[in-house]
């Protein structure tokens, strides 16, 4: 949407993003063919020679790409698209790591060495498993991602690094054998003493069964170190293993904690108003009361929807109340006629709750602090006649009830329960007369309607 | 309690919860049977061809029956009972997968090959497993079920996912042996040369045996991978492992964290008082009431209990205070002759709270913001006289106090303290005058209870 | 303290403690020997046999004993003292099983068979293990009770738990091969032939090696299960370690997030602040004030004390103020001459706060809304004069400062500054006017005290 | 900064910190060669005997200093530089434990046996690993310096720990080997059978190989113990590993749960306002608005400093504020000529905040209760004319709005919505009424002020 200079490219415009993903697949081709080139290949196939420049030229032209690419300033939060800052800032940060990773080093080897299986340069050429910084980068944005489920995103990054480390140290340790003096006296040629001959697969696996057996720390012991260079790398592979292990066990805890966090939430609210009810011995109907209203909060989430709103500022709640409310509060019989500045306060000023079916919204003989108007559902009127309860009369959406209550400071009638699952606006007596004072026209318009309805509360109230 | 057409079962009906309980049982008995038959039954025995076949005759009647099962909608939480609605949600999503996993594939394959033991055939019946997600589901629902304790509702959970993995694996690592061409180099073979020939429980025992010690890491070495195919299992299967382990580990930290959490949040309250009161020097008796308040506060989980019921709307607090307070507040002699209105009004605006016994519920000389009424337990009356602390009298359940201090506006004349555990009730000075102010005729009749009990104080009341 | 009937001890009272500290070594004895006789001895040795016998005594008196222990009533936890309820609640509780573990089978055994070596008379004489249950009543005593760091108690609790796991199943993998008919298939017949014959030391550390390298998962498989009976122990064995490991990985997660959370509350707070200096590109010196105020903050733990008293009632926090605070009150020169009950209610409603060395207190100019008063430490006075901020004065212990901005509605005529760590009295003035106002006596009191040390303002000051 | 006596150094000087680097250097060189020495070294080198004590000698030396360097007293948080005080605080805590740590046990053994190989004198030495606990103290003062990133700073302390672990145990556990009258039955001699002639670097990667393959719990089992004494230790060893490999695995879930909790709040807050939108059928661009503002305020990191900077006392609150805002309410065209103490007093009053581009700041018709006044960023005025909504105006940093609708009590003629980036200060109109009703002097001229800059409103609010 932000317009920016000619010839540079939004780091969020959706060609960019695909360009991204493209090389995303290149980088995890690197990362599994970087150590397996370096154990298992003594000398580099022209396909896959073929294959490898290829891939590289493609960060080549990345490296160049990224020059026209705005980047967002980290303390203004503004997208930078002037091409001398984007150079400078490259350049001063990871441009020199680009280079070496995507440099032909093994291109080059063939003018030294005709088999290019100098263990100089391939050591240089491991230098491409660098680009993994970029998966890096994508995990740390599909985190933030809340299309993608967490847990799985997580899962899936933990999961690259450990088949990672897997599979390098895997190719690693069969390198070490590989390149022993003496083939008997190694982890792979105790077991299978012609390792050298065998086929690539087996001996790949054998690696990839070894790498995993010290990883998950079973360590069978059918293929064990047999030599002083094979301890050592053991010993740091160890290391790593009781700090990687540590961090998926964290990571998973982690996970856990925050998925079952609702329900133990939900458990103990529950629990607490449960015990709260048979240790004061509280009627069934009014526990029920209690149990179902707490099932419904959290079935629809209330509570952290209301916390993130209220954490908004006003004019932004305004918005959401407009929105919502305004259409329902215009059709109110009380405010026909009113100007469309009292609706509008009066809709920014509402608040809305969910109520359970059965349960009771307001008793009998109840002091009255608040006007409510049903959104969606209905309640039923009940009263007290010779001490038995019956219903009175029923209301649905779009009707109000205890406005004759607030308006005549009259103690409430009826006792109103919902009968469905019902949503209700509620707004307080007092901000109510706050708005409705500003204005005499106002305040005789929503009096002229209350009386045309109410016909027979006219005396009671005016003496008032 | 909610009435459904004719023929639709509700979802909570206890004869549906029974059979879903009977069929639970079924989905057990399938998920041990089928890797076994899988890996170890050649030739499936006629009994167990029967049983099979009972069983799955059993799971096509639930398919039939859930045309018949009423369901909630996930967004008005209201059930639905329209057989059109149930039968398109249930072709529409689960219907395909439990009609497949109970085709009797393994009946079919007796016709084409007699002895039901082709792969194919074999790979289709594990569809059975697919029943499996049943028991996802009742464990989700246990979960919420609070008559189930939480920790071993999970426990159970992560033993049964343990347990079935242990099995399922055990029997393929088996069956990857028992097909392998040279018997001698299997994982099985290696240290029972002549396995096929051995009794079914020492195969079967020796398998899981392999499988636990590779779950748990254990991994002696004395049975291990010989071939590429049991290696690329056990690769597999360790991955695999390491992600439970992680999440059992994860579960197990949460669970404990959970339990424990009342236990720490009780020790760095009492800790924080304790430290503040040797810090400053406090006197022992100070100290001693900080302390024996802190603990009744975390015995009687007040604290969880107060903050849920302050959650609820306005009619449940209130229908609950009435339920509670009102014999008590009716009783009480300041409030004999007042009507129901002002009583029930009053009553809905107590707080209860409890002191352990010889804790200060009011200091000599304060000044007073609350009235307090007695509802079980005692306190006395203590004044300083000629610089003695001396008890002036007792209080038992349903007498009042404060009730002078508050309507006549003098300080507090007695320190009051419990003498045994004591619930008292407290109302808010200003809130009482907020409702007695609204009838004068009620302001009369509580200000003469207050005379004719106490008339002494009459002249000096009157005069302010 | 409490008095209780004759005969019938408290269960708080420092004999009976020792008494049950003195069963727990007993218990701890139990512990270990049931195992070790069942798995190593054949034959009892007349010295155990005796030892065995007296320890089961000691238990026969306690049980005796219980029916004289008064217990605390789970619901109105108060002591019952009564007999005949001690006797109902223990016979119908735990009697039973306090009882089988006390009946001497061994010795019963004895009249059957001379050597006490039938496995039945064994088994039974495994139920001593109940006795454990005291061990873990321990822990959860000592976990509540501040006395005892918190970390090492839970730390002790599982070490115990996996001491007598580890001892536990070694003893009895031993019985399993000790009992095998070929001892040649045993585990650790396969490695020490003639173990029979071997030393009883060698046998059982052999034992305990191959329990604790299980449980850990090492599982080295020097020794490991040889048939199937082992097989089945291990299994059942694994299993419960995958749970005791995940239990003691869960503890110790949740003891390090304990135990670090306060470091780490102190480095975020302290890094926000930090920040926020930093971006706002805030002067040196109210930067270096913030950030020595949160560390004075954290290293006081002010904060976790403050929010302990907020929660306790009203009259306690009225006796610690007064203890605190009403000695400094009484001689600050503006209250010489008030009342003793003014003063406890001033001092009732001081707040006090540490400030680190050179921090400010007030700014010169600021609008004042408290009154302060010094109750450690000393502050100076600073004033802008000819745009030079000099010293004017300096004020110690016992002084108030800020009187003359409250009482005059003047604005504050110095910055006042701590030169060391100080602890501070704050009033907050509309709280400060509702109380002398309520007497105009006081009132005069304390402006006469005013204008006597400060004749220079009287005019200023009344003119208002 | 603070001056202390003569030839008393304070813990915090550069010179001191620096030595106290150093001897940390000679600490890490003792925890590697006191075990190596032990256990490897049957016949002290000269050089490393030399080297030994020169490093004995300089902690000496550091025992000699400790009794001139200042400490700070734990009660008053202060540095005491007394001489005595110090010496008799060394003294009476870890002098002895310093003493017995620098003694040099291996010369002196010399006189007794030539080669000082005797065992006794051996263990004497080992005490040098006492000199250890400064490494403890050096990690718990980086964890609380905010310099250092915490993951890493506790990542490094249990890597330390788990070093000299895995070191220790190869050490000793070579040792015992070592001395075994039957090299055959040990650990190593089973493998190496003539191991004590072999290569010192070849014993030294065994022994670390088999320890660290025990610390992992991998147990390969090519190495394992072979005789009871090492069995012994290698039990002790494994209790150890259990509770290591739960304190690492704790602490990295403690760092994971810590680093992530930032994005897992962001999530959750920003999907509750998602899904609130998305239910409510909200316009897209009030969505756009509540998201866009979630996100800038985890950006900035906003919450986090607000509530810091809300826990500080309030002189210190104030001079943020004068210092942040002063500069920019002084230049506000309603305040000119005011006077300094006014603009301070609104200035400490105001609170900031950010808005991201394109939302809404006022909607056109909504009640004021703030005046605003634009820091940095630019807000354009839009109103609906004729039912559609055109931009009216554009305001940049330093210009005011809301303040005719404040004034005047006027409701809001335009929606406010930011064009970019923008921070916006807010004052609530009852505190702005309530600084300038102080002073009719400046209440003039601010009026004034807006009455010259909008003339058109004078008469409308002068009627008011």
């Amino acid at each position: 949407r932000i317009k920016l200079r000619k010839h540079i490219v939004s780091p969020y415009d959706p060609h960019y993003r695909l360009w991204e993903m493209f090389l995303m697949v290149l980088v995890l081709y690197s990362a599994w063919i970087c150590p397996f080139e370096f154990a298992f290949l003594h000398y580099l196939p022209s396909t896959m020679f073929l294959v490898d420049n290829i891939v590289n030229s493609f960060f080549a032209i990345d490296i160049a790409l990224t020059f026209f690419v705005a980047f967002v300033d980290p303390k203004s939060y503004l997208l930078v698209d002037e091409p001398k800052r984007i150079a400078v800032r490259y350049l001063s940060t990871w441009f020199i790591f680009d280079a070496c990773s995507t440099f032909p080093f093994q291109t080059i080897s063939f003018f030294f060495n005709r088999h290019g299986n100098s263990l100089g340069f391939k050591l240089l050429s491991m230098l491409r498993l660098w680009r993994l910084h970029r998966v890096g980068s994508l995990f740390a944005r599909l985190e933030k991602d809340i299309r993608f489920n967490y847990f799985w995103t997580r899962c899936a990054k933990l999961f690259s690094v450990t088949l990672f480390a897997v599979h390098f140290s895997g190719c690693f340790y069969y390198m070490i054998a590989d390149r022993y003096p003496d083939p008997k006296r190694t982890w792979i040629g105790a077991v299978i003493p012609n390792f050298r001959e065998d086929n690539l697969w087996i001996r790949y696996v054998t690696a990839i069964y070894w790498s995993i057996t010290t990883l998950t720390t079973t360590g069978y012991g059918d293929l064990h170190a047999e030599n002083t260079r094979e301890m050592l790398f053991d010993i740091f592979y160890m290391f790593f293993n009781l700090g990687l292990t540590a961090y998926l066990i964290g990571n998973m805890t982690n996970l856990v904690v925050h998925g079952t966090s609702r329900t133990k939430t939900f458990r103990d609210t529950f629990q607490a108003a449960s015990e709260f009810a048979s240790r004061n011995k509280l009627p069934r109907h009014v526990e029920e009361q209690m149990l179902s209203h707490i099932c419904l909060k959290f079935k629809t989430e209330e509570l952290k929807q209301q916390e993130t709103i209220e954490g908004l500022p006003k004019a932004i709640r305004s918005s959401i109340a407009e929105c919502l409310f305004y259409p329902i509060v215009e059709k109110v019989y009380l405010f026909q006629g009113a100007s469309f500045n009292l609706i509008f306060q009066l809709a920014t000023e509402m608040q809305a709750d969910y109520f359970p079916p059965k349960e009771d919204v307001i008793l009998q003989n109840e002091a009255l602090t608040d006007l409510y108007i049903i959104v969606s559902g209905a309640v039923e009127m009940r009263a007290y006649v010779d001490g038995v309860e019956k219903v009175q009369g029923r209301l649905i959406a779009g009707e109000v009830f205890g406005e004759i209550g607030v308006l005549c400071h009259v103690p409430q009638p009826f006792t109103i329960r919902t009968t469905e699952l019902a949503q209700i606006l509620r707004l307080q007596s007092a901000v109510f007369f706050n708005i409705i004072r500003e204005s005499r026209q106002e305040a005789t318009i929503v009096m002229r309607n209350l009386f045309q309805v109410n016909p027979i509360i006219d005396q009671h109230c005016l003496t008032k």
